[in-house]
């Protein structure tokens, strides 16, 4: 499953400043945006999904995408909170008990019940895609940015991502047990889940900063590698196998970053750093 | 459950064939929209799940209401389509047999299995908004008013609407057994369910067509009469009240017509004219 086990990245103060202020931001932006009001059956279980489901670096990513490319946070910000919610969204659904789903974890609390999990987490789907429609704004000409991003984020949790990666992570469980390791597969769900939603945070972070097509491209492709880093990570032991996946995977990433301001990259760059990464 | 009786309208021939019409060009849409492409574990349940779903008015009260206010078909086709995939996406949803759902429908097969048409429907929900945010074109200029229909529909379906409705409807179903007859339970979930989306259907189509802030507000009452007496009769049977609510309901439809180009009128306040509702 998504991010079961949450990526702690140690590194330097300013570093990692940088990384808890757009956190703290996001955490922020999102609880104005869902605050506990009526209709509380709506908003108490979508409040409650939304703050208590597995974290991602996604929403960071995206944030961090947009300042790399000269934009301003606030312009990524409604796009991060609606990757969240997505995740999140995404998360409550892996988790719900359904007759043909004999694996599905025992330890989930279902705090409000299968059935309004089931429902809000639907509709998180679309308030996240409300959140970016309304940032919508005449005075910065950003409505065709703002549908672009809308067009990434649908395509990577609808018709080419995440979807497919949870269902192909579902099938893997049911079929072939735990003992089994089919490196395709891990690449495969891995690709389809982290890395689209990665991939995804980094060319929406890109689009809404202002980047350039080239801009867009490298950080889509960035946010591709370092999702897969995180999807390995997620799913497979350390060992030497994965290592050398995972430094590829750095090296290719590293490569996208290359053009950039190299002050800025210094701290985005961070999130493929694997001596860093303490799961 | 959501249109579980599926509505026939009984009407003139000229009536008939411009609804038949409609309703023809979105399917003709959407299979162009959803072909069976690969990944097929993704494109083949989603294409089965969008057709064999009980069908709404919805989508054709949105074309209907784009050309009310003098726009062309094609600028709420999109539209259109992406209501007619959340409309499948939540009926799907809710007859998925969850462990504290022991009124699901037993005669629901399931031909992918719960787990796939879980996160299919999911799917639908992104699929419905890229579509709509596709449409975005430059030489229509269209970016802000896509986005209004984008904001409009991610409200009906999430925050603000049929979410609301699909649980206050499936917690009636269990706590009051079905010989109770709670007329405010009736009302708030044929306002939020059919109400919502019919609502949201009209409004879309007036914005995409380039109506007025007054036809949009117009087209949106009118879409919540619609829907009320939708979900009134897909609910309860004809009987006194029944039938003293829905021509009330009717009269305020009306009403909100009184305004708009009468030749066009007559048609599209067919989907009123109660004597033709044939259930």
């Amino acid at each position: 499953l998504l991010s079961r086990r949450p990526t702690v990245l140690a590194m330097s103060t300013t570093d990692q400043s940088y990384w808890s202020s757009i956190h703290a931001d996001i955490e922020t932006h999102l609880k104005q945006a869902i605050p506990i009001r009526p209709p509380l059956v709506v908003f108490e279980p979508m409040h409650h999904l939304t703050f208590i489901a597995p974290q991602t670096s996604a929403p960071a990513l995206c944030i961090a995408a947009c300042e790399l490319v000269g934009g301003h946070r606030d312009q990524a910000m409604a796009a991060a909170s609606a990757l969240r919610l997505m995740h999140a969204s995404a998360s409550t659904h892996e988790n719900l008990p359904l007759t043909d789903r004999p694996n599905t974890r025992q330890t989930v609390y279902h705090t409000f019940g299968p059935n309004i999990e089931l429902l809000i987490a639907d509709g998180m789907i679309s308030f996240g895609f409300e959140l970016l429609a309304q940032t919508n704004d005449p005075d910065q000409n950003n409505s065709v940015r703002v549908l672009q991003a809308i067009i990434e984020i649908s395509r990577a949790m609808g018709s080419q991502g995440v979807m497919e990666g949870q269902y192909n992570e579902s099938q893997y469980g049911e079929s072939d047990g735990e003992k089994l390791f089919p490196a395709a597969w891990l690449h495969n769900v891995c690709k389809k889940k982290e890395g689209a939603l990665h991939s995804c945070a980094g060319a929406c972070g890109a689009i809404l900063g202002g980047g350039s097509e080239e801009e867009i491209e490298k950080l889509r492709r960035y946010g591709l590698y370092v999702g897969m880093i995180q999807g390995i990570f997620n799913r497979f032991e350390r060992n030497e196998w994965s290592w050398k996946e995972v430094n590829e995977l750095r090296e290719l990433a590293l490569k996208e970053l290359k053009d950039f301001n190299q002050a800025k990259v210094k701290t985005i760059s961070r999130l493929v750093e694997t001596k860093l990464c303490n799961v």
